[in-house]
């Protein structure tokens, strides 16, 4: 193809065609990549900022190496649409996250070029790891290449990660993509020695130190340095050098301009002839090409929808489950001194902000380290404060451990503001808040409140903060209150809406929504049902129990994974119970549509129960 | 007290009293804690090699710091014995890990010197940080005190700490007592790093640099630079130089022989008066003083009873569950090249030191990092490698996440080789494995089975291994096979043992040995039970629900957490199953005295069964 010839995306053999188009064409394919980019995640949301970075470094790595012979593992994936795109999946990149269309995370079943799950940060070295072994083991010379943001390096995970590959005897290739920050600005050590290294003047020397690796590289060496040498600019920047991946047992390249292909390419060729573990330090610009992301990279972090010109939202966001907490705290600790909030990396996600502002020496980011969140309450709680640790559902898994070793062991005073619980929509399975009710139930001591609404939350929260002693729960779902029914009998414990039926419903959370429609439904059907909407769904109440026992039949639908589901509970201990709940992963998708996927819509909620009831009779 | 009077530990006040001694004094009190170390070790079992390290370190830390105010934060608590003794405990230290005696790991309920619950690894910076960041927000000016081994650096949550520790604004103090060595060897980077630095020369430059801080330290510097001028040949290897730690935001002091008690204090004063995250590197001997211990830490690192005078355990291990699992794998590893053994620090105790002298390619000790190993797992198995972790029930606490996301996710196949599951025994609470069973069961698609005896470990170990597609985690006890039934019906679904009773027993694992003497004494009092033996105990199984279905009497006893258990998922579904489980944490003992503590000893089990079937009729 000639050098002049914009090339159509939709019309190439993707990865393969690549390695034939000169840099120019590259450099036109990066600019229609990020256009689809832009206009692909204005009308339906998704992440922005951090994959408008990473279009020529993927660019780059899709010339240099052979997928899916050579394995790219995408630490979380919010940057790895450039690889979908450019992997076969342009033609169906404009149903990104939408419900049967591509996910926004990396999924092996999607594509053979997704070497491995992404979703949870700082797992890609592991992966990799695990992968580039395979490999030695095969005598099998690819490569395995795990690309992260620098966010992933405020997680453990990525540190046993280098800890093991440094000293690996495999030709693993980390690349980390700096941009300085990762969902919010990124905090620690680790952050500003990184940020030291993005542009030290001692770290640019010369080509040289590259070169004389090279020349003891065998075979592919001698060629590999003469091309080197003829590209302009290539290496201005790139340095072998001693840093702290060095000392872990990495070759260290970098850093490069990552928005530079020639660069970036040259960088990416001398890692693969070097055949050991190699670190690659790539400077990128969040947000890259599109003002309103350059200037506001962490709005544009993980967005709805917005008008491509002005760079604004759609809708303006109205209170969510997770400001009404943020901004219910932050009043809180105004009059309670002890109440400290922690949050790992999702200050503005879980309504934190507010907090943040008022008592900045009371409110703690941690980054994507939700094990030391967890134990770094226990020490504030050791010493008479109250640490409340916001999380989304999903991330939590994380501090099953410390959950159990460091707090309750302890018999500690902790609150955990569970956010994004249940179905949380189009991230799909890897977000998916359904398995926090299995999991804390299985901490001794665990409580655990389901708020359905803002004014339950509150009370909740109250409670929690002031009333209970050991480790307590309060989760709420994703997005907004949509009540349909009257707030009268606000509580902490449960509500019982008794009509004298032979049929008792129970739920908690905002499923109570869907429940009390589908008992609307279910009287235009002549059948009368009573409700039993739970607050405190843990421990097991005494007075539920009775309730239970006084009903024929009893259906208990709950937005969590079935086993260790609260329902399990009550169905173990009365005989009564029939418990309806989420028996698998959930892919991605709108969050009402999977709840009816899952039997929990008021509609099929209805049909659910005038099925039982006529099996039952 | 005279210089010349030795002091006599049991009656001085303690930690007070430590600092009126001089420093000959306490070179002699070192020398009696060593004895009684080796004393009580030798009798109860327990943590020798360790402890014997870090005589002096504690020492020096109980005369510079002021227990209970400075709060000192073990990790892992295998080293901790010295500040158990030194902490008014000394009287008790012969009771060390028995039944209603004093715990081999820190407790803050047994004494207010134990600042934070230690147990499992890598989390003591965590709960310093938060320790140290209340002290700031109070306007307390003590010291939060981390101590680690080297061991707990191959840990993800020890550099999520370090992270934060090193940027806060407080004064935290991180001890690493550095020995070369953990359980076993280390592995990584971060050992090799470590070991540099050990010897490094460069590092051992003069004492000025502490002396330059100590001139800009208002108030205390000067006395204190005064104080270590005049002391000899302290820090001589003291020095500030850039370190990885440094890096990371602390000032680094470093590296202090960790046998001398004159150096360690000059180096801990100097860390007291810098005001800021300070790093200090001691390095210390291994089972210093007991010379079979330094010749083999590794052996002594937890050991049973042995005879002082030649270093030999009084019994020689036979055969275990654990040792049993190892040679069988080996074994299917000769055969079946695609089988890879992991192990998270843990080669010996899981038993995987035979498949890893055989197979040293295919075998992989990344350190204590459980998470990694299974995500590492997830790596080779996507490139169809099986790989087989072998790790102990408490530990894999910390890999939840990563089995639902890195494994569960993509449908991967990966076993489990569940090592101490059930009641552990004098290791106490945070050691106890009774919580597997409810986490495993929380991730989708997960098969569970729990061998009772040796044949039925090395058949499900086959089953795992060649027939099973998903994560399949095969769990079993410490210890041996102790059967008393006839191994005549192995299989790895279940046995029924049916003689027409209208009571049926159910259990799986070791408690089959329990509930089959419980029906011998049951039926010595004429109560005739029939018995369901489980091996697969998870995903349900259809067979057993209908079993269950025909008697009229269910009784289910399980050694594992009461929410999420295997019998709560029976009870739910079948109306007539009662379960018996263990219903919050497990203190340390003797396994059997515990198990008859919870119910679930043989005689416990036939009075249980006897109760209830006479409240039934």
């Amino acid at each position: 193809m000639s050098d002049n010839i914009k090339p159509d995306i939709y019309k190439l053999n993707l990865p393969a065609d690549l390695k034939k188009l000169s840099l120019k064409q590259c450099e036109d394919l990066c600019e229609s990549i990020r256009k689809m980019l832009i206009t692909t995640v204005s009308q339906n949301g998704g992440h922005l900022a951090s994959n408008l970075g990473t279009v020529e470094l993927t660019m780059a790595l899709h010339r240099v190496f052979e997928s899916p012979k050579d394995k790219i593992v995408w630490d979380v994936g919010h940057q790895a649409y450039t690889h979908k795109i450019l992997t076969g999946r342009a033609d169906k990149f404009h149903t990104l996250r939408q419900e049967n269309g591509i996910s926004g995370f990396c999924r092996p079943d999607e594509s053979e070029h997704d070497a491995f799950i992404s979703g949870h940060s700082s797992n890609s070295i592991s992966a990799a790891l695990g992968i580039a072994t395979a490999m030695k083991l095969n005598g099998d010379d690819h490569h395995a290449i795990a690309v992260m943001g620098d966010g992933a390096f405020t997680g453990g995970l990525i540190y046993e990660g280098l800890n093991n590959a440094g000293k690996s005897d495999t030709n693993i290739i980390v690349i980390l993509n700096y941009n300085e920050m990762s969902i919010s600005k990124n905090v620690g050590g680790m952050a500003k020695y990184l940020s030291q290294m993005r542009t030290k003047e001692s770290y640019k020397r010369t080509k040289g130190a590259v070169e004389r690796v090279l020349d003891v590289t065998p075979l592919v060496g001698k060629p590999i340095k003469k091309a080197v040498r003829g590209s302009k600019n290539a290496f201005k920047s790139m340095v072998l050098h001693s840093t702290m991946f060095e000392e872990l047992g990495f070759e260290y390249i970098g850093p490069i301009d990552g928005h530079n292909l020639e660069e970036l390419e040259a960088g990416f060729t001398a890692a693969k002839a070097l055949n050991k573990p190699v670190f690659i330090h790539v400077n990128t610009v969040k947000g890259k090409g599109y003002a309103p992301a350059e200037e506001n990279p962490g709005e544009y972090h993980g967005v709805g929808s917005f008008e491509i010109s002005t760079g604004n939202p759609d809708v303006v966001l109205a209170d969510s489950f997770s400001s009404v907490m943020g901004k219910e705290l932050c009043a809180m600790g105004r009059k309670n001194k002890k109440i400290c909030a922690v949050t790992a990396a999702m200050k503005y996600g879980t309504g934190l902000q507010y907090f943040a502002k008022a008592f900045p020496d009371r409110f703690f980011d941690v980054g994507i380290a939700e094990e030391h969140a967890v134990t770094f309450c226990g020490g504030l709680a050791t010493m008479g404060y109250v640490p409340v640790f916001a999380v989304y559902s999903t991330f939590l898994q994380r501090s099953y451990d410390q959950l159990i070793h460091d707090l309750a062991i302890g018999g500690i005073h902790a609150v955990l503001c569970v956010d994004r619980a249940g179905v949380v929509g189009s991230d799909g399975e890897t977000h998916q808040g359904i398995f926090d009710i299995s999991f804390l139930t299985a901490v001794p001591n665990m409580v655990i409140y389901s708020p359905s609404n803002y004014e339950e939350l509150k009370l909740c929260l109250h409670t929690a903060v002031e009333k209970e002693t050991g480790i307590t729960a309060v989760r709420y779902p994703r997005g907004n209150d949509k009540s349909v029914y009257s707030k009268d009998k606000v509580n902490s414990l449960y509500t019982h809406y008794n009509n004298g039926s032979r049929t008792l419903i129970i739920t908690y959370g905002r499923l109570f929504n869907n429940v009390y429609s589908a008992v609307e439904i279910l009287r235009n059907h002549d059948i009368s049902c009573d409700m039993l909407k739970l607050v405190k769904v843990f421990p097991i109440q005494q007075d539920v129990v009775d309730i239970i026992s006084a009903y024929e039949n009893v259906l208990f639908f709950e937005e969590a994974y079935d086993c260790g589901s609260v329902s399990e509970k009550y169905a173990a201990l009365c005989g009564n119970v029939a418990s309806f709940t989420i028996e698998g992963f959930v892919h991605h998708g709108d969050s009402d549509v999977l709840l009816d996927e899952l039997g929990l819509s008021a509609e099929k909620i209805a049909q659910t129960t005038e099925d039982f009831l006529n099996n039952e009779t």
